[in-house]
């Protein structure tokens, strides 16, 4: 690429958050940077968006950095839209979300803000990588995260990516030394065990906290699980074409229409 | 099935929407019906849950109806968490969403409530079905859908789904001798074109509106968007494992870890 790469930088954890501070660091080395994020924590926001709601933009002053920043009212995925559509004046040549505070691998993608901004870009076309650290920490180490980040992007950058596919990276809590290396993954087979905390409000009326425990269901060795778990950065192709396409002759012996 | 079958229902447009209230009196043909639904309309909220703020349960009464109700301050996903967790007495044998407002065709079904309730209840391995009729009126005629989904429904029940997958069904703003018949599909390539509507507040600040262009990329006469276009129900599979395992081989090319 003979002049420097165009790249939106956004997340779910709000644009103050650590993770996308490391994450701007890191593009300002490779690319031209253009910041649009939450203005607050969107965790657990799936791929929402703001449709019956008004949106605002905010540009921030940042006179030290080199990157533009806009904050959002929006969700992770409005963040994409509106930068594509009303800030950038030319197409972004990549996305990168996050690095998010906490794991997006496996069934977590389907809840993931980090992601569904990836994969909002994904959509219109654009190259995009989703990462996350295995840390919930306000506080987390980065160093790690950080440089996988580099390395993958600028992969990335160099070789493309198949069309409608993007990445979801997840990265261990653990030193760069003690990182194994990377590996390429399926999206593991896992759900999450409910444990409801029911409560009642001063005034008597019950509610509840949404908690439960994280439970892989799957032994295989190929899963992100698996790879986080042995000490390797997990890289899932992930598509939004949610066909179960292995299952069409299966319905059409079914005779729905009889 | 000896019993009759346990049917969880829910929706994302809110609990007192014509089109639950339709699904609702198609379920009691079929089977012992509980209601969890939410108490506003969630559209666009995607796979949405609620992580950082309380749920609060209200049982409905509603004395001429045969159904237990619930409405739930939180979204689809979290209406079904919650009728799993915290309400149903046994693993309901289906779930059931909608009958939505509008279309969850194609790329929609990334952005739909609707689908993410079904999805939630497909992850904890529970056959289930996302209803939505092309028509956003919140007066539209029901009746072709209601014919339609009662015929699918019991399809369903009978031979139950194959393992992970959960179905899309979309029904055409048609009455019910115009539609043609029902036909498995994979989801169309499609996308929309933003168009955000920029105003300026009383006090001049701007703000946005999300709205925009649905553009339909895909010529195939095996998708959704061709049944809809040609009078027909589209029924499609769908899936929660988002890998894209066809670039897993060419991801492991780039050599990442180099």
């Amino acid at each position: 690429m003979s002049k420097r790469p165009l790249i939106l930088v956004t997340n779910d954890d709000g644009i103050n958050a650590p993770g996308i501070r490391s994450l701007i660091q890191v593009m300002n080395e490779i690319g031209d940077v253009v910041v649009v994020a939450p203005d607050s924590a969107q965790s657990g926001m799936g791929h929402a968006i703001t449709i019956n709601s008004t949106l605002h933009l905010d540009k921030i002053s940042n006179d030290s950095e080199k990157q533009q920043e806009y904050s959002c009212t929006g969700t992770p995925a409005d963040c994409v839209k509106l930068a594509i559509n009303e800030i950038l004046e030319r197409r972004p040549d990549l996305c990168v979300s996050g690095i998010n505070h906490g794991s997006n691998s496996s069934i977590n993608v389907i809840y993931s803000g980090t992601m569904s901004a990836a994969i909002e870009a994904g959509i219109e076309g654009i190259p995009a990588i989703g990462f996350s650290l295995l840390d919930y920490n306000y506080n987390a180490d980065f160093e790690a995260a950080k440089y996988f980040a580099k390395k993958i992007t600028k992969t990335v950058l160099k070789n493309s990516l198949p069309k409608d596919v993007v990445l979801n990276v997840n990265i261990p809590k653990l030193s760069k030394k003690d990182i194994k290396g990377i590996k390429v993954c399926r999206q593991a087979r896992a759900n999450w065990q409910e444990e409801f905390d029911k409560r009642k409000t001063p005034q008597g009326r019950d509610y509840y906290w949404l908690t439960g425990k994280f439970v892989n269901l799957d032994k295989g060795q190929d899963t992100d699980e698996w790879a986080l778990n042995n000490g390797f950065v997990s890289v899932v192709p992930i598509q939004f074409d949610l066909t179960a396409h292995h299952s069409i002759q299966y319905l059409n012996t079914l005779n729905l229409d009889d």
